[in-house]
């Protein structure tokens, strides 16, 4: 990593809290001070990873095995990083991400019951083990999002979204978990509220950064 | 694995050696001895798994990364395991694979460097570590396999036949490893003269089975 690398930040949390709206704002903020900035998203981020989205998100809610699952979004973050992240970071942009590994810690690690270590050994092998410098997890209470999420879909909802609140409430679980557990690394992870106006949630998340600028 | 389970068996090598050939032709043997029989192929075998083959035959060479290319193949064969070739197991059925496990070893693992390892650990994570009961290399030299191969396609290959003669040998040399390690488990391999009429080496896959039936 030299000097001259740019700064990873991905955005995670359930359906609804606000992920999409803010990566846009964050990147917009970012640039106002002079930046390069690649906005992205998971799964996709890469034509490869978004030919791979169609198949993950398209289908019935048990179309793919969780373990199926797990390797379609390893590979598809495999591609994501050597394809778009890696080469932005290396020519100093900054990268700023709607979901990445955290989203399958959570739902395929901890709803899905695969587990943390799994998830990581697939990382490990598909994209050399690549972290964000920064994760911040939007954090909201389950019902505010999914009202949220409901008002955007108009009842159109994906695999994902289509699953019950216990799945929903498993992935918010662990999602905790990770952003409070000191072995991942406390300067990893922040964590910011999710509610109130976007422009107020912006702020929060300029904050989140700031030491990295 | 009770009693009543049927037995999986491999055909593997590399292009033009004559897998999709023999296969018919030894699951009908097979029938004639009045078992019931799945014939069927990797990447693919499954409704899931055919629609990630898509993803992996098409494109140019360099489409994917090798890391890519090989959580892509575990995906699809984590799904071919579940919904196919699992479930005939279980009711008693023979499978008859046209590649499996080893395509990966040697291609990924091998031809690519990936190492054993990495794919065993995929295969591991994504299908809990499923073997064939009998794995058969059919085997032949290099040139002979892609005349044969450019026959059949009439100059069209998918983005392993545009590969070179060098991705060739190193995908050849890693089966005949795999098939020559006794750390392997010898009673899983065979290897098998693919030259010569395909009535004589149907007769030698049916010798190379006939301690299963
Ligand atoms: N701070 C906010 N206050 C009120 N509404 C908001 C706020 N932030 C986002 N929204 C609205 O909530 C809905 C969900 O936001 P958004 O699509 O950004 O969430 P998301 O986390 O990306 O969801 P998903 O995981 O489903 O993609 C949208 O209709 C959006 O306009
Ligand atoms: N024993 C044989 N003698 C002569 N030709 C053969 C023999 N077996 C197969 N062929 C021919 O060789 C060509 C390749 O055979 P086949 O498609 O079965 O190979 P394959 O191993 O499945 O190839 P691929 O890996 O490209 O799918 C075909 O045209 C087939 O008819
Ligand atoms: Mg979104
Ligand atoms: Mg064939």
């Amino acid at each position: 990593m030299s000097s001259t690398r740019g700064r990873f930040i991905s955005l995670e949390g359930g359906e609804g809290v606000g992920k999409s709206t803010q990566v846009a704002r964050l990147a917009a903020a970012l640039r106002a001070r002079g930046l390069e900035v690649v906005e992205t998203r998971e799964p996709g981020g890469s034509p490869g990873a978004e030919a791979i989205r169609t198949l993950l998100m398209e289908g019935t809610a048990g179309r793919w095995t969780p373990e199926t699952e797990a390797l379609l979004f390893a590979a598809a973050r495999a591609d994501h990083v050597a394809r778009t992240i890696r080469p932005a970071l290396e020519r100093g942009a900054w990268v700023v991400s709607d979901r990445f590994l955290d989203s399958s810690l959570a739902y395929q690690g901890g709803a899905d019951g695969l587990g943390a270590e799994a998830i990581r050994t697939l990382h490990a092998i598909g994209s050399g083990g690549l972290l964000p410098d920064r994760t911040i997890l939007l954090a909201m209470p389950l019902h505010e999002a999914s009202n949220r999420e409901w008002v955007r879909d108009a009842g159109e909802l994906d695999r994902f979204g289509a699953r019950g609140a216990d799945y929903h409430a498993r992935v918010a679980q662990t999602f905790a978990a990770l952003a409070g557990d000191p072995a991942n690394g406390p300067a990893r992870y922040r964590t910011v509220g999710a509610l109130g106006d976007v422009a107020v949630v912006t702020d929060r998340l300029i904050d989140a950064v700031a030491d990295l600028l």
